[in-house]
């Protein structure tokens, strides 16, 4: 997948983008006390100075430690101290732990993040009229990392802030945007029919331009039994009606190991959520708000999504269903880069099935698992993806804290089915 | 799938077979000490006495308790006591305290198989000539529910033996079966062309002769990308090798969340394998024997089979490949009948793609999901399978304790990736 | 302590006690189903058979090993299955998995116990006008420790037994006593004054008719300020008052650790206690009975009895101010030969401090600890006590479940202080 | 203890006293970064801003509150974040979470504890000519309770900074100092005869010369058998020999659940020690050093210093024994006022029993348990000692991150038989 970038137009696109995400990553922080900074409260959840420090390290460890050619290790120690999981590269400082480097600070780190950028670009500006160096598509595979590690900071960041009762605001929006009322929105059930399909991206495309994952080839074809698709992300009004109608109490809608899980950390409601005066609020990144009827319900689990979609005689869709219906759109919703940082009720403008891209990640019922004919990329980033395909289950489209143009309709994220820290939201889908 | 039995045919036939596999689970007992029968190692293991209380439970609720006139519980605490997981009847005692019911006693639970016999057999001569009754196929799913049980009897007792530094043989085989020396055996590599192709069992099938469980159901169209699978089960030579070659030291061939869970159990070998003086022995349910090079290798999990595939070059098939191959083939191979409680070689007269059924489970890639247009069945056995369908993964073939007649192409096992104690298998299976 | 036997009168005295004794396990054991003898709720608990087969393994390992001059064990493996924590001897079979022993059976563990028996009686013989040998003494220790595990072996069956929602009966009484009415029974405050006492067993006792632990020992002199004691035991009513008053509400009444236990555990109530109708029950050795007002009450553990303590403006006694009460005192009260089988009210006949012997454990609020000189004794029955002495707490007075003849003023009992499955009550002091 | 104090003369001497201590709190920060300031690698360790809030939340919880006639908190949270375990005062921020606090800020606690000052100063000059108020003693008790956090403040945060591979250090010393060559140092034996001694501190001592804390007093009297003591505290090298001759490795030593925890853990040598080619190394506040063989061996759990003790035939010191030797002598020794932050060698011209204060606290045999006639102090302040006489041991002495006239010889520090963070060592006595 990396080989066939086109170098000659590549390089200085590829330098500016370079520069642009890495600003990007550091404009988030704007605003934020040193003391925010090292917030972990689990081990899923990273500091946002550990953010920082690894994606400059991806760059360090992976590209210029192979390709410059008088390299010399920022800090000895920090091959070792933010390395995430790549045991080709070797031992990794424990990640339940990364709360407790008080050193590095923030502003070595930031330091941190200024020579690797220099070293770089300069290193980038080499490449030109190289052809078949691994420079740039590497590049690219780290410009992808640190916009998924920017959906991160954020995500993190929320979860972290929201064990402090003072529950600080990431920002300080000056009013409750008034609710978009939508008055008359409707779910409606869009019919597709039977047929092969052809899911995936497939591995002749450039880099550059087309960027995408290992785990999103190769390009194959799939058989989907005719099938329905809810027009709209289920909406806070819809959930809370499962709340109130007993949802959470009726384990013959729940999985299994989900009713289990359930009971034992004993969820009543999405994460962020609780009740006061009869009222739904929840914690957001801008403080505590009313929970508006026509958002889309988001900080849920697989579990309670699935429980969800049997309560109204639903179910998940595949990842391959949800793939045939976004092939068909254009990618646009709310992204990172809109600042709402919260999913926003869909508009009258929008597709037939609408609220495909950004706003929330939708569960889909498909395990992780390589699709026929996957193959890792080689060296330590083959361990990027390939070796998390048990367990967890696939989400699609993107949310409000993912970066504008990181997202396409091949785009595979995934989490345990336990997870309920991600922006992730509820898609239905029926057989016919 | 319970829909379309044939009564009138059906009410002798099924008589017997109630008859006959109400017997085999009490003849697995035969050579059992009292103190055996109570044995749990694991909340995984039921004790003996449990299963066979519950699989009489499983007649008295679901069946005799809504078609019996006059129905009286043969004990006011036994719907509670043996209930396994079916929240629909109600509460159930604690899964990991099984073992601590001394009572009711061993001859009190045989007591209660033999009153549950005689008010089936007569609630079945009362189904004559009644077309629509769900006696008859309920029937079914109780019998194919024992053999599943009989199965489960003989796979835990092994585990719970196996705690006991004695080493308890199950049954005493005079002396060791010679090695079947299979020398010249050969893994081949057979290929399987691309294509449509139908998965699943149809659900207008009778269910007496051609019983399903509801997740078999429906049958359906998938499409297969070409492929090639393994002729045999890797035998222990092959495994042996891979961990003479530091395939448990390799991290490279794991998965991530498999080589969490290896390190922390300290995996070395399959369950059951220890190794003295150079050479490797296992714990069989007949003793403390030698590893045998030629049969194949048990007891590994899914992670242990990934590792191995990954080692090889090659991947562990999904279910549908699996079933593809054995859609070809007669149900055949060593069942729990043919008394060897344990996997054997292959023999030479068998099809090209040998061991496909009996001998072992074989793990496939398949996480266990609903098929297209799945329904559960109505009312409490609608918890039979389908709340389970997450974070498992699905094994085809049956085993050497599958009881005989109870496999079929379409049959679908499942448990979680790190489960050892069952009969589990490797075959491989590559893309093209 | 083990030094001065007089074996000369010794040796028969000794046999017919050793007889006796090893009879009086057997017979606890009568009315027992096969499966009975092999329950352990949790690893504190051992199973029945366990209990009978460590008390041979005491004898065998500890005495017949040293002494026999042909010894051969009876199995080559009960040194290992059946040592409880002695590491001078080796390894020890995880003390958790001790119920999955199934084999040797029962009927295996009594011919163990008939063979130990043979052996021990041969042995004894042998040492008629043998005045240096230890094995008097060494036997004299084996027989106290085979009355500890009488006690422990219905200790323990209570709790094993409790777990089964059948609530089983250990033994068949025909009818519920009549309730000792003790209208009048009334709690008075002794007082004792200040000065030096003495505290321990003198060294220089014989072993046969005086024998005590090394753990009561050397005797030694202790200053004691004044105190007050409790006439009587406390009874349910008075417990019961405790609870309805909000006792296991006020967090200002407990002990940092007592509380963080309490609410861990949600305990409202004694071990074995429910309310039903509102009327309080528990479950004894007679299966459940109702909670007789003028009984003691039992089952409570350090942090409740402290609790409860601290409610009444009192304290619980040290082990010193408990032993110089009951030093003046005979050893009188309901033990394990009464067959109560529970503790009973006082007798208006007793002492003016009454219930200090028999009935119920009593928890004092000294820490297990060396008095000042303790020595161990020699191998591995040094281990016996000393390695005990942290973390605990003292018990004084023995039970309704102690040996007649077992329990004496220097008694030191120890459990940890979340301990419940213990026959233990209150007895409360006062400072001046 | 608090009824007594002098306040026409108190005044103006706890008024300066006040704001030295407060002082030095805050001199101790001098050097950290913003980040340093929030690091909490388990529950038992606070943060650096933790310690900095909670002592100032003492002031205006117990005191300001209470006696301010125009009280508003600083702010409304703060009483409920930082009360550490006060339930008379309310509900409690959970303790392992203190790390999560990234707001209130480090320049925002500064900012409070400035405000509590001012308040302190002015409420303090309104107690002048007022002899019946306890503001005086309340504000001695938080004078002391600041104190004793002054050296968690340390003892935490050396913990907490271990966690980071980096090794910082808390200050930087230019150089190793030489180390302090006493050859010639010899343990030697004390003796001390048995009587009835004097133990606590008597109720009617003033409180700003000298205070006590509650835990410390009646004073009672106490039966001394005869024993020794030894002349040093155990230094480095002798606990090598203990760790050289196999001492972590041999059951026999040990107490039962010191075993088990060694285990568990894995411990081999005291905390923060390592070996490298062949040397040992130990991390201390200065980061890491060489280990001297002069110096008192620190951080050792009671568990090894009981194992120690075995090893050498000895044993530890009761409290009372402890105290008896302290009573004759000057508080005299290395504190956190002579900076070393690390215990040193004997000096030639000490006492004959030396390094009885500073330097290391000493694990003493006893279980933290309240005097004869022992009573909480009224309110919430009761809570300070009493709920937490149980499972814990009593160390005495002071250590080198004491403050300097904090301690005397009736001092009793406890903590539970596993901490090894604190600065703990060893002294050993003998039976006579």
């Amino acid at each position: 997948m990396l080989d066939k970038v086109k170098p000659d137009s590549g390089f200085e696109v590829i330098t500016k983008h370079f520069e642009s995400i890495r600003k990007l990553t550091e404009d988030l922080c704007q605003g934020l006390d040193v003391e925010d900074y090292n917030l972990q409260a689990m081990a899923d959840t990273s500091p946002v100075k550990w953010h920082l420090a690894h994606t400059s390290w991806f760059f360090e460890t992976i590209i210029l430690k192979r390709f410059e050619s008088d390299f010399e290790p920022f800090h000895e120690q920090f091959e070792y101290l933010f390395n995430s999981y790549y045991n080709a590269i070797g031992e990794q400082f424990l990640r339940p732990n990364r709360h407790l480097l008080s050193r590095p600070t923030v502003a070595e780190v930031f330091e941190y993040r200024r020579n690797i950028n220099e070293r770089m670009v300069e290193l980038l500006s080499s490449a030109e009229g190289n052809p078949k160096t691994d420079i740039l598509p590497l590049t690219v595979l780290g410009i992808n990392h640190e916009q998924q590690h920017q959906e991160l900071l954020l995500t993190d960041l929320k979860y972290n802030f929201y064990q402090n009762p003072l529950m600080p605001s990431y920002r300080h929006a000056e009013t409750d945007p008034p609710e978009n009322s939508v008055n008359d929105l409707k779910q409606r059930w869009i019919t597709f029919d039977s047929g092969v399909c052809t899911i995936g991206k497939a591995l002749s495309d450039g880099v550059a331009e087309k960027f995408g994952f290992d785990n999103e080839s190769p390009q194959h074809k799939h058989y989907l039994q005719g099938f329905q698709m809810c027009s709209c992300l289920i909406t806070n009004a819809e959930y809370i009606d499962f709340i109130e109608q007993g949802g959470y109490q009726r384990s013959e809608l729940w999985l299994s190991d989900g009713w289990a899980v359930k009971n034992e950390h004993g969820w009543k409601a999405p994460l962020y959520w609780f009740k006061k005066d009869d009222a739904w609020y929840h914690y957001t990144l801008d403080g505590v708000k009313k929970v508006q009827d026509s958002e889309p319900v988001a900080h849920v689990s697989y579990y309670e999504a699935d429980a969800f979609a049997a309560w109204k005689g639903a179910r998940l869709p595949t990842e391959q269903e949800w793939e045939r219906v976004a092939a068909e759109q254009l990618v646009s919703g709310s992204f990172l880069q809109a600042e709402h940082l919260k999913p926003i009720a869909p508009k009258t403008g929008d597709a037939v099935v609408k609220q495909v891209f950004g706003e929330l990640w939708q569960w889909t019922s498909s395990s992780y698992s390589p699709y026929p004919g996957y193959r890792p990329l080689a060296g330590a980033v083959g361990e990027y993806n390939g070796k998390f395909m048990i367990n967890q289950y696939v989400l699609r489209g993107g949310s409000c804290v993912s970066s504008q143009g990181h997202i396409r309709a091949t785009y595979r994220n995934f989490f345990y089915p336990d997870a309920r820290w991600q922006f992730s939201g509820i898609r239905l889908a029926k057989d016919l």
